[in-house]
């Protein structure tokens, strides 16, 4: 213990300096979604590879399709476990600009009132700042130890906000070097300020895209009002249909596979102390939206939506135009829960349009990613040790949570490579990830960071 | 007659001088809705004004809160009838940009293989091209006679495509002036390519763009998909319930007002050589998607519409974004006919809106304008002097005819001014105005100045 004591007080000396790194990394504008910012994508990826080697890891970049992921190893002691880690360096688009009090890379650190700090940026939360709480530890160790507790391998994607297109083939190609023992992922969040959480169930996500098409070309809608299809009103109509009035999705098979709450898991959320007005009071809401006969953790944990995430058709400019557009398209996401087939989804969905499409109205479909839902463990042995390694650090011990977001990589860990995946990490529900002003609190990094080292080390121990 | 011949073969020989001018004033990108074109609208008034005074009208810009009016008056002769003109310099944005041909303000005048010729720009047919007939007609008068027949007062504006903010405070204001014994608008269309018309109804309008409002701020789709509301989705459901199955709209009161058609009216139209297949093949439809017991020429002339002219919210761009956006809107607007009351259209809407809103959300709303519908008297004698000068330029004579349209001043004209109005142009249904490659045929341009000359003439006619 006095090993680990002297890991977590560099740590805490070092934290300014570990600051200023996340900062750096956080001033590149990674978008992974907008081809525009590919380039930035790299830079992001040569930058943790760069950090990585001067820790000690061998680390590279390595091609894909799309944005390079990074992957770094580092050896441990004979018998300890071989860890693989996994975060992304790519973020969200910053859209819409106007409501950020400050530039979304260019990170600022703020005080409260009450002495707690945040740091605010596009990514400070999502993910950059959680993947760095891991870099930092083995900084830590290293430098005070000259070696790490277990070996471990980096594995940092940069396309995680755009629905991954070259996870699969990447983990399929590279199946030996990156299975490890155990996989860590570092994406979610805490239960609360002072409640560290391991996530063990996680909904899956289809993303479609759908496109009305009517008029050979936008109409005047004074001469062809009345006789001439409007692809808004058809995309409205049906996006109407997919929900009724008791907030259920209406798609023919969309509930199949899914399962009720495993008793104990139920129980478990129930003991949450949870608020269902605080948590829609934070965002301006008093009623949940969703399924009228399941609580707000069920409607955000274990059971199926279907989102509406974005929408345009016609004129979209200041003033007017009395215009009936030619097409009209609407993204939407399933989040998939238990069993539920993400490819059946997609079929079903898209047969619901098809069959609802009038006369001289066809639609065309674009994917944008799907990974079926995940359940983990709740008794391994590596998430006993995590689970009392976080207790130690944080006020509260820790709790096992549903999460309402997608981590596709979790899923295909133990698919694709048979691995169990930890979802760990120190993210707050008020963090604002993919909204204007996304900040991740001092102590989040600060504690994260003391967290691995703890488990780590508990891994590292008989 | 020796008179009228000779203006009429100035107006042939000097057809290609009057088309450069007009590519002139094409070459002004006076779009009025956007305030980034406030400028180009000033100059496209003052490239009128200019050239009004250079043909001997007394002329002047005058200022609005918006875009400024032209009004230019010409003395005639001891008791002949005096003329108002109407039309407008501004004209629609130019957006989708890409599937323009050429560039929508560098006009081109190209020639089929059957010899006709047209003028691909923005607003060459709405309405640049159209008022230029009517200025080229006076100024052939002018160049073979040295007068005008008639007394001629000519208003432009420039907010017609805008919703015409500052018209009613304008007529108010200036009512002596623009009073005269009877006013030609050149803002509508031909029959066919060989038979003029004289629209004796026009459709009215009430444009309406609302914004639905719902959690304090953008959320991910994943951490609070299922008990959030959904801005998209519930802005959806509210279109969605706007048109019942048949293609009537269900706001309550929506129809008070609206009259069957005259039997004469309804007989004048039976008699029209109208080809639905032709007129819905034409913009690749097939099925007319209005109210299902009314013809396609009832649907679009004489029936009332609500249409969705545009619909945004959340992520639209390139890739995918897993938001819960904060707020979504879409611009309505609504086509009256008969005596339907654009304020009351515009508060039942309002309630419809209002009425549907689940908790949580609230509704803002903004206007675009309103006008009532039109009903012109179909046997004055400015009317069938018009009708006879048109029939005998024209291959065929000139059919009386509804408008799906709305022209706002038509309307003002008969209640602010006391003013009968005859809505004569040369546009024809493929003009493709509002879209991209919007053209105006030659003959149009051509034939459309030797018909003013025949109007004035008959008019000044004992």
């Amino acid at each position: 213990m006095a090993e680990l004591d002297s890991i977590l007080t560099c740590i805490d000396m070092n934290l300014d300096r570990s600051v200023e790194r996340l900062c750096d990394l956080l001033r590149i504008p990674s978008i992974s979604t907008d081809p525009a910012y590919a380039t930035e994508c790299r830079r992001a990826a040569q930058f943790l590879a760069d950090d990585l080697s001067a820790i000690g890891f061998s680390a590279s970049l390595r091609e894909t399709p799309g944005h390079p992921m990074v992957v770094a190893h580092h050896d441990g002691p004979q018998g300890a476990p071989h860890v693989l880690f996994y975060g992304h360096y790519d973020v969200q688009p910053v859209d819409p600009l106007h409501l950020w009090t400050s530039k979304p890379f260019d990170p600022v650190v703020s005080e409260r009132p009450d002495g707690t700090k945040r740091i605010v940026a596009r990514g400070s939360s999502d993910d950059k700042g959680q993947l760095m709480t891991f870099i930092e530890a083995c900084r830590a160790y290293k430098a005070e130890t000259g070696a790490l507790p277990c070996r471990v391998t980096i594995f940092l994607e940069g396309e995680e906000e755009s629905g991954s297109p070259s996870l699969v083939p990447f983990l399929d190609a590279h199946r030996e070097e990156l299975t490890a023992d155990v996989a860590l992922i570092c994406d979610t969040g805490m239960w609360d300020r002072d409640t560290p959480a391991i996530a063990t169930s996680l909904r899956g996500l289809v993303g479609e895209e759908v496109t009305i098409h009517a008029a050979s070309r936008d109409l005047h809608s004074g001469q062809y009002g009345g006789p001439a299809q409007n692809p808004i009103r058809v995309l409205s109509k049906i996006l109407a249909a997919i929900h009724d009035e008791s907030g259920r999705v209406t798609i023919p098979g969309f509930y199949e596979g899914v399962e009720e709450l495993d008793p104990e898991v139920d129980a478990m959320w129930k003991g949450l102390p949870f608020s269902q007005d605080e948590f829609l009071g934070e965002i301006g809401l008093s009623v949940p939206a969703g399924e009228r006969d399941r609580s707000v953790l069920e409607q955000v944990w274990s059971r199926p939506t279907a989102e509406f995430n974005g929408i345009e058709g016609g004129y979209t400019g200041a003033g007017f135009k009395t215009v009936i557009a030619a097409e009209a398209f609407a993204k939407i996401s399933f989040r998939l829960v238990s069993n539920q087939d993400p490819q059946k989804i997609r079929a079903a969905f898209r047969r619901f349009v098809t069959e609802r499409l009038p006369a001289d109205c066809r639609a065309t479909f674009a994917e944008h990613g799907a990974s079926p839902a995940i359940q983990l463990s709740i008794d391994s042995p590596f998430l006993r040790k995590a689970r009392t390694a976080l207790s130690d650090e944080w006020p509260k011990p820790a709790a096992m949570i549903g999460m309402g977001g997608s981590i596709p990589v979790a899923g295909l860990f133990g698919k694709r490579l048979g691995m169990e995946a930890l979802l760990i990490g120190f993210a707050l529900a008020d963090d604002a990830i993919h909204s204007p002003n996304e900040k991740y609190e001092m102590s989040s990094f600060h504690r994260g960071q003391r967290s691995w080292a703890r488990i780590l080390a508990a891994f590292a121990a008989a």
